[in-house]
């Protein structure tokens, strides 16, 4: 392994043992955005080679089931999935996975641009699932590490105008660096004043919205603040029930999507980072050796910066 | 005007004075679901001359908005329509209409089934917006009027099981004879608990429900039902805001979609009509001559049958 | 094995050793029709078990590369391919597959609809290539076994009206029988002569137009028949170059599309046979015991009849 | 009016007299790639006003017909559109448009800017025909004004790499200023050695090619380059029949789609324009007053320039 990065959920299971009906109960190894070197291949191995540079999808299917046949192998029940217990992650030296998940790297991609490939699949994801295309007003809701995937997948894919909402001006500042037409710090608003806000400063209610924060009022301005016919995507995670103005979203045709993961991005990531379409650099924040792990999980526990890299190959610690 | 179906809306006008945003402040017609013969058209319609027998759609364009140029003229916030304070229905014996939205109806089709285009088209845009295909599994919750339209025309694309569930005995019956696969009657079991029965009769969850009542047990059932990478249509209307296990949904994928009114309904119903694809004729068990609306309108209100026909013609009371 | 169907392709290699690229260099076994009883299954095997009647799918991926990620695994390169060189096929007693790809049968499906639901699924991918929904009229150019289950999948999808072209008054008879609501013999008419005429007896150009001959002139009708903004879907193989109007066909956007094989029908193909809503039992009209395969390829080729079947359990020659 | 840009169906009625079946039977007024000042607005127009500013898209409705209906405008028989006769263009000083066909530019966008969104929507309309999403690999046959705003598009909607091939060096030069990732001048190639250094060049086989010359070799070409799975549209026109390998297309399910025209692209042209999303203004090399348009013509018709701008305001000349 070259680079993993740190996610939210490495840090959640590693403070709190768990996230849902996931559950830690025996020592795992955490870490799933990653790139690596191949340094051995299986025999029936074609696309990759020893010496490769690849990043790894945490996502390896453990049979083809009827979601794989459909292309939405992410919805597989039996899905292998890097530190999401009970299998292992991939934040060590050595580490062995599913060839057909590892996709080579171009000269001119980085290794740490590579284990990015990873938060940005979730931002790809989610903005395709939003149908997001040419001209398209945006509003993404929470400027942290995956609104601001997000907010750079949409601009690619052609947005006119993204709106980036926050409680933090600081994040809200990040969000302006890397690409955000617009941003509107929250304070005490409600779901409705938010929309209304959205829809002045956009001068029209935006297509899509894709909210990144789980928070209850959120999503009820995102249903608010979404154009009839238009799509909400659901990417921050919130409590098991949630109320919201249903009625609203349905009698103006919103539709409201989940995303769980992703499928089919990293070969378009890669695309995308090969061809300058995409600059992922500015997200990292801070770079520790593997060693100093207890440092970066702390560094990434406190938030302070946005994402937290571990150099996990003693020979090169670049980015 | 020849035949005029009475919906639910026409009722809760006639009793309340308003639904949701929409009150009737003056004397309005009441009618939606209709069907008549041209008596006169205007000098640039060119489809249309007196003597044609047409089905009505009561939703008119009344400008070429965004919302009309893609094709989702349902949604222009401008338009037309029957018995929607303040636009004058159809209820009557001789009504004015956009020519653009009167179809004409085959020699095989009757006037009856012209008029039940309407509730036809309910079901037949949200088996659509469900993406309902060959083979798929469905729930219908509900077996009212909209439930049944629902119920056959998911089976008209091809469904290979339908479930309907209610309350009702009898409206579960009456499902049974117009197509439904299963029933399923439902008493005080709690949303899991059904979601759980509905996956042991049909075999395995379904790709599609359909949600034709609005109580909100009924829709966090329709959420815990539904297949990974599925689809919830929500049909009924309840309350303002509705508390429903959303991250159940977005983990896994499943979109919650609404649908307001229809739109590029009428072709395509006039030819299953035609085709005897469909047969709608079993939803009408009253009639009433025109002068007997106020009959009509009691037996609506009792609930006791499905669809109650006011014969606006007095010289062809036939169906 | 139970029962295997012959296919044209199956007489084409057997009369000429090659079909395009695909040569028979060594002695080769034929049949990808089939359905027959698990004896055994690998350790690993979840969904089946000895006993089980199973339906098979011919193709078999053996990589999990880009076209399967994304749900179009027909377009694997590396895909296993029964009786398609140099892979056998099961035209046999005893043969192993891919687990994933046997697909168990409800006890209320035949064996001999199992081993249908291979030209069924033609249909299928056809159909739905084409697009095919609620009331679309539909013009199907040939009257083989292809273009009879094309026609019963457009019909089971709710097609308005199908209307079926053949040279052969016999097998236009087949078609009224199986379902075509409008049959049209061709005989010497020009390709804008025949897109004439089916305009005239569908009262409108169809919506999606599915060639099954690959005759150039077939083709070219196609191209003229369908109506503006509809498709046009090639099922029919025919020689290398093929010379069309296709300025005809792209000035009006009608959309050319291919079908290789198919992919994710069997499911749906399963609960279709399951629910009732297809009857392909008609199409078989021959049947023999493994023993007389020779006689019953014979009898393929001269094509008499429509599907012949060969029998492959000694212990159960029933349907 | 203000800017009026020449397009090559200007230049050709003007020299030929006709294109196909549309001919210039009495003095016709040229021009459709326009935008101008409002002087004055109908009672019934509520989203302009004397004084704005406004780019004209020329297919103006003249009925709510079928095509309408389902957001296909395009598509509409009886559609006006400027400067295809009988209908008058609005290369003048005054001149009267449906208003729903008239959009009001944002002040940072500028008249030449909103007269390119004509040529620039035949760009976005085959690129969303196309399908092209991030990081996809394009293949643009053409570098001519229609082949350039498809790339720029292209570009826009996050196309990874686009290779744009031409006979012309010094087009594929410009080709490469406004955005070209790989450039290929052909000679005398065959239409498989063309898609052969096609797939060299980029790496793999492009998911989706625009042909933009009508060249029959160029769309042979585009068959054999397109990957399986993908899409060729034709935007180029040529003559009546072409030959084609069109067996190979369908085989591996190459969708080969047309466009006519466009629709729905003027509000996302504007959006993207308003947010320096693409930048069309390299594309204008000449610039002529009205008086002058004789001269203007004949430069257009030398082809030594790309885009020849008409300036119809006597008092404002500029961009």
């Amino acid at each position: 392994m070259h680079s993993v990065g740190i996610c939210g959920s490495d840090v959640h299971y590693w403070q709190h043992g768990r996230i849902g009906d996931f559950i830690v109960k025996k020592p795992m190894v955490l870490g799933h955005e990653a790139s690596g070197t191949v340094i051995k291949v299986g025999s029936l191995v074609k696309h990759l080679k020893s010496g490769d540079r690849v990043a790894i999808e945490p996502g390896a299917l453990r049979e083809m089931d009827e979601f794989c046949k459909i292309g939405r192998y992410n919805l597989s029940p039996s899905i292998f999935f890097c530190a999401t217990p009970p299998d292992d992650g991939n934040l060590c030296q050595f580490y062995k996975h599913n060839a057909d998940f590892c996709y080579k790297l171009p000269d001119n991609v980085t290794y740490e641009e590579g284990a990015l490939i990873e938060p940005l699949s979730v931002g790809i994801h989610a903005c395709r699932r939003a149908g997001i295309t040419l001209g398209n007003k945006v509003l993404v809701c929470g400027a942290g590490p995956i609104g601001l995937v997000t907010l750079i997948v949409a601009k690619a894919m052609g947005a006119g105008q993204v709106l980036v909402t926050d409680l933090s001006a600081s994040r809200l500042s990040k969000a302006k660096e890397v690409g955000a037409d617009i941003v509107l710090q929250i304070s005490k608003e409600s779901p409705k004043e938010i929309a209304s806000k959205v829809e002045d400063m956009l001068g029209c209610k935006p297509e899509a919205t894709i909210e990144c924060t789980g928070v209850e009022s959120a999503i009820q301005s995102g249903i608010y603040a979404t154009r009839a016919g238009g799509t909400l995507v659901l990417v921050g995670l919130g409590s098991e029930m949630t109320t919201v103005p249903l009625t609203h979203a349905s009698t103006r045709e919103v539709d409201i999507k989940g995303v769980f993961r992703y499928c089919n991005t990293w070969p378009m990531a890669i695309s995308m980072l090969a061809s300058k379409a995409v600059n992922v650099k500015p997200l990292v924040t801070h770079r520790f050796p593997l060693e100093k792990a207890l440092e970066a999980f702390e560094t990434a526990r406190k938030g302070t910066g946005l994402k937290v890299m571990l150099k996990c190959d003693p020979n090169d610690q670049n980015p």
